[in-house]
């Protein structure tokens, strides 16, 4: 596998837009399209939240029913969630505004929105926007840089990641965008990711993939627990890198896999680090739990529990907090077998627990690791073979800033 | 039911006492007891944490295996949790020396601590704080408050409550004390509850009313989240009230669990009002869910939610955060019947959200609202009878400030 530049225009095939529509903000782009030149196999995951926008509907729906799309309109400012039937008549607007442009099918074209809940979208902009998208397509890596910025909120900086892997006897790229972490603004829902890929690779076996990759790579993302409105993770795959067509399990799903689960957890990571206010990426791994549910549960229950959060903003080697969440995680195990480390690039793992109780550990090694940038905490259960990673980042007063400010 | 001043020492046959022990804090004191002038019937319920406070290892067994104790003993400042057998044989040797202090049986004596995990405690503090609090018992209203004010740590006022009931032909009185919500201070540990009373009532019946009080109060308050490893909520009943004995259910046994409904409520309320950093009391009802369990889930969801909580520290009428926080929670409903309405004492009840969009609603109103010391959000989500009501807290940089600082 080989990580390389560019994102969403990097695989052959792929263009992509960005433009100034005027939906919500003044002085920004706030559309992106992400476009394959010919109709490429997608798959997609989208929010748990049974409150869905629109758009979620949307695609929800094609992905089920449809074996291709062609392209992905994506808009930032308004979520276009809580919108009732007017909100999905815009949705549909949108689709049909860019498939216009585009001379394809309406139902070729999948929707993303993130933004403003329970504001609708104007159709001026919306049509105004698909003209400009379908006009500076383009396949270029700052085209796909442009669309990566293009639906950010509070994020601060656009995120893209791309590979290439050795499938099917030649070269597939994997490129992908993605932006925010959990609901991040006032009133500003979403993480979105757009993966696109020249692998020639059925619908089943891309899906598959997909939802292999998932549960490791953004389910294992939170920072702050809300799971928006808006979600939505798709993947197209339009062949153009002519490799055999991979249409069961093997060697060349493996390499694809792979590469698709090296962007997405390259993406993850972005997204934790960029977490409200973040100051630091804090990353748990929980070894030899039980059961895999448990690893999940119980790594996932680290890095969201505030207490655990301001401490890592502090950089305080506050170990009790990290078995108290640990302990109310609702995962069953024996507290005085848990072993506890931490350790940051460049630094030997320290052991702040053993058995559950105080290790001899040195209080200023610990707070120069707690200072790092990106720091890991390590828990060994001792109880199985299961393990996980999550990824998660601290609070801080800017958590409290950018969420309590009132909405302009 | 009447509403009486004071605490522990309300209800006949208490006394309770403070003591300046030394065990982590210089110049307060950190020792409370609480004592019944006779063996009294004890129900009890801790924490679901897996990671259990020496204290509550202890307790459990007692109020399973014994029909009374006598007396509870509670320290601040170490927690005695995550500190293995060296821990249960200093949590032993409190309550011996409080049962030697008092010429009791140590079985007698519950225990209670709150404070630094994974600290051990020292036995000479314990030893002098111990004969401290038996030379210094009282029945005066002044001393169940110093009680109430030895168990603080980061809480802004101490916590107590009392009612009279009739029950059993006579006046019952029913008197608690109670700390901090959730895990408050950098290390701290704990919400703690005793709960005296003179009512003449079978340990059945208490520990039944107990279960009854508990999921509608104390279940229903979250500041953080972060459930502690010492939470502790005991009732000692020592009969002197001569009613006669509760030992079914009746007028006699509603009668004392209205009782116990209003005092644990009353101090629930008051540790959500007192958490962390918090400026506001946000209590929320859900009206009309399909099952309790659905309404219970659906009230904590909204309360425990980050951004719930900065809106609300920001009077920001976001109510997209309040629905999606409904929608995340795991209940299944039809997001399109939900109304949602915001109101706080001396104002009319105003609707944010009609069938789950945006009602007619001024800003400016709204607003005024959310800028209230306590603020009610209630939502009808139209599929049933049940509902529940939770309380929680705003979000605000203080809670940062106090959790991010470094321990000392």
């Amino acid at each position: 596998m080989k990580v390389i530049e560019g994102g969403v225009t990097a695989a052959k095939g792929f263009q992509a837009a960005s433009a100034q529509a005027g939906i919500k903000y003044k002085n920004r782009t706030d559309m992106a399209l992400v476009y394959s030149e010919v109709p490429a196999v997608t798959a997609g995951t989208f929010t748990t939240n049974v409150v869905k926008a629109a758009p979620v509907k949307w695609d929800k729906k094609l992905v089920q029913e449809r074996e291709t799309a062609q392209a992905v309109v994506l808009n930032s400012g308004i979520a276009n969630a809580c919108t009732g039937s007017i909100g999905d008549e815009r949705n549909l607007y949108m689709a049909r505004q860019v498939a216009q442009a585009l001379g394809i099918e309406t139902e070729a074209v999948l929707t993303a929105s993130t933004g403003v809940i329970g504001m609708q979208l104007s159709q001026e902009p919306l049509e105004r926007g698909a003209r400009l998208l379908a006009e500076a397509l383009d396949t270029s890596t700052e085209a796909g840089t442009r669309a990566a910025e293009a639906i950010m909120t509070t994020d601060t900086y656009s995120k893209q990641s791309a590979v290439q892997v050795e499938a099917g006897g030649t070269t597939v790229t994997i490129g992908a965008m993605a932006k925010g972490s959990g609901m991040i603004h006032p009133n500003m829902a979403t993480m979105l990711s757009v993966v696109t890929t020249d692998a020639d690779i059925s619908k089943e076996m891309l899906q598959k993939a997909m939802s292999e990759v998932v549960p490791v790579t953004f389910n294992m993302v939170s920072v702050d627990r809300d799971t928006s409105t808006n979600d939505t993770y798709v993947a197209m795959a339009n062949g153009l890198a002519q490799n055999a067509e991979i249409t069961s399990e093997g060697a060349d799903y493996e390499a694809f896999k792979e590469g698709l689960l090296y962007v997405s957890r390259d993406l993850a990571m972005k997204m934790a680090a960029d977490g409200e206010g973040a100051t630091k990426l804090f990353e748990t791994t929980v070894l030899h739990a039980a059961t895999q549910k448990d690893a999940v549960v119980l790594a996932k229950s680290v890095i969201t529990s505030n207490l655990v959060k301001t401490a890592v903003y502090g950089s305080d080697a506050n170990w009790g907090r990290i078995l108290c969440a640990l302990g109310y995680s609702g995962v069953d195990f024996d507290p005085e077998k848990v072993d506890l480390f931490i350790e940051c690039e460049g630094t030997e793992r320290l052991q702040l627990v053993k058995n559950g109780m105080a290790a001899d550990y040195s209080e200023e090694t610990a707070t120069k690791i707690l200072s790092a940038d990106k720091i890991t905490a390590t828990a060994d259960m001792k109880a199985g073979d299961a393990q996980a990673t999550a990824w998660g980042c601290d609070l801080t007063y800017d958590y409290v800033k950018i969420n309590g400010d009132y909405r302009s």
